[in-house]
């Protein structure tokens, strides 16, 4: 069978005990490791666990997932996903590939950053579709995230914004002779967001996400050291959160008072979010 | 410290292993036990953790939480949510109450059905707002679910229904005579929820939930004996999907071809599920 084990938000103690379980017993333990990553390393989970790991980068999940359903309608192979097995599309894909090979699977639920985002105190039910924002470069800088966050925004939602992360990119340069070399791991920070959510609005103008729009920016997500910070955006390009993982939640207009309380705590600056609440938030419910 | 640790979905060992060392070691623990339900008894837990549980019903937790945060300050409190420990307003409130009493706090996530639902092969990011359906009765149909989905399904988005679950309800008519007796427990169904949509479909007609549009009808997530459905919500009206907890996703136009090829396996119907999700869906994206 192959098994989809959820690991958390944090470190190793983050699966629960029916994933331990699994990869105890399990014949093979891969751990997909390109679309999000733990706050600690794979040493670190193979110690705790007491097995050897895989790690599955993006070519062996895409072209390669035979190797990883080798033999799986005999025996036990762990599939281990940071954050919960469904928040990505490539695992969805794994799965049907193991149904199209007669394979069986589990999945083994955990905590995502779409429900972890709660520990800024905002209803999740007040959320509405999921963006993600990538790293901008000097000629690319796409802004399909922006009319999703429009139409959530004008209907009053919350909206959550996953951040560009970077692992095992090629160097271009050392590509283009014919070398392969890979870039330092790179992770988007909240600042680097917010800025980038700025521009957009300054080229669109339609009132989304300029520099007085309320927000939230979190970092580390479950783990000891987890931190919260609530501002403008224009405040936020300039907070500093330290390390990874960082997202960044836009605040809606349909907001509830326990949300505003729970929230002030973490403000960059109390007078200015109470302010700008007062002023924009929490008027239609 | 007051804990709050996020239990999962379906049974005692869906607590993750950071969760289980708080439980093991805590001074008390609680377990919410009104917002949601795991799919073992309390017994089960209480084996399974090596620990007695203490349960925190509405009342206790709305009205005594003072007695939950009894000597928290300097003891550590364990309070047990099913799923997230961000999922329900309540949560939220009981850190506050925590803070103003100086009493710091820690969360440890778990899975939601919030994400749990992925296991429809449906794109999380593709879900708009959550909604809730209660129990209709004679006379109180409340149909404040309905210009939410509309909402929804304007953008092209998927809804999560949430499905009402009435446990240690009071019975009326002894209490009329002085005397506190509770109901049984009951859980709404997704053949339930699917008529209620219907019906207020029929009232309101506007087109978003009337018997032909598709929905997917899941039970007990995360459990070995986990079920999907999908079909239209006429179909959905005559599913029976067996023991609790239900819930429910109204299908947004908006839709990936991985999401067909997934929920397809499920279909009442293969044929009526093909044909009118090609007439309906997956034309935005």
């Amino acid at each position: 069978m192959l098994h989809l084990v959820g690991l958390g938000l944090a470190d190793e103690k983050d699966i629960t005990v029916k994933g331990l379980d699994i990869v105890k017993k399990a014949e093979r333990v891969y751990l997909e490791a390109y679309t999000a990553v733990l706050l600690v390393e794979k040493e670190v989970l193979e110690a705790f666990y007491g097995r050897s790991i895989i790690i599955a980068d993006r070519e062996m999940v895409e072209s390669a997932s035979d190797d990883i359903l080798k033999d799986a309608d005999k025996v036990d192979v762990a599939f281990l996903v940071v954050g919960d097995p469904f928040g990505a599309t490539t695992h969805t894909d794994l799965i049907l590939r193991a149904r199209e090979l007669g394979i069986p699977t589990s999945t083994v639920p955990n905590a995502s950053i779409l429900t972890g985002i709660g520990c800024t105190g905002l209803q999740l039910y007040n959320f509405g579709q999921t963006v993600s924002m990538v790293f901008f470069t000097d000629n690319w800088r796409p802004s399909s995230f922006y009319p999703k966050i429009a139409e959530n925004s004008k209907i009053g939602l919350h909206t959550l914004v996953l951040l560009d992360i970077k692992v095992k990119e090629p160097n271009l340069e050392m590509l283009a002779r014919g070398k392969i070399r890979y870039e330092e791991p790179r992770f988007m920070s909240v600042a680097q967001c917010a800025q980038q959510m700025v521009e957009v609005e300054e080229e669109k103008g339609e009132g989304i996400c300029g520099k007085d729009a309320l927000a939230v920016g979190v970092a580390r997500v479950g783990a000891a050291d987890q931190r919260i910070v609530a501002g403008t955006l224009g405040q936020l390009r300039e907070a500093d959160l330290g390390r990874p993982l960082h997202s960044l939640v836009l605040l809606g207009r349909k907001t509830h008072d326990l949300e505003r309380d729970f929230l002030k705590e973490y403000a960059v600056d109390k007078n200015v979010f109470e302010e700008i609440w007062e002023r924009n938030y929490g008027k239609t419910e």
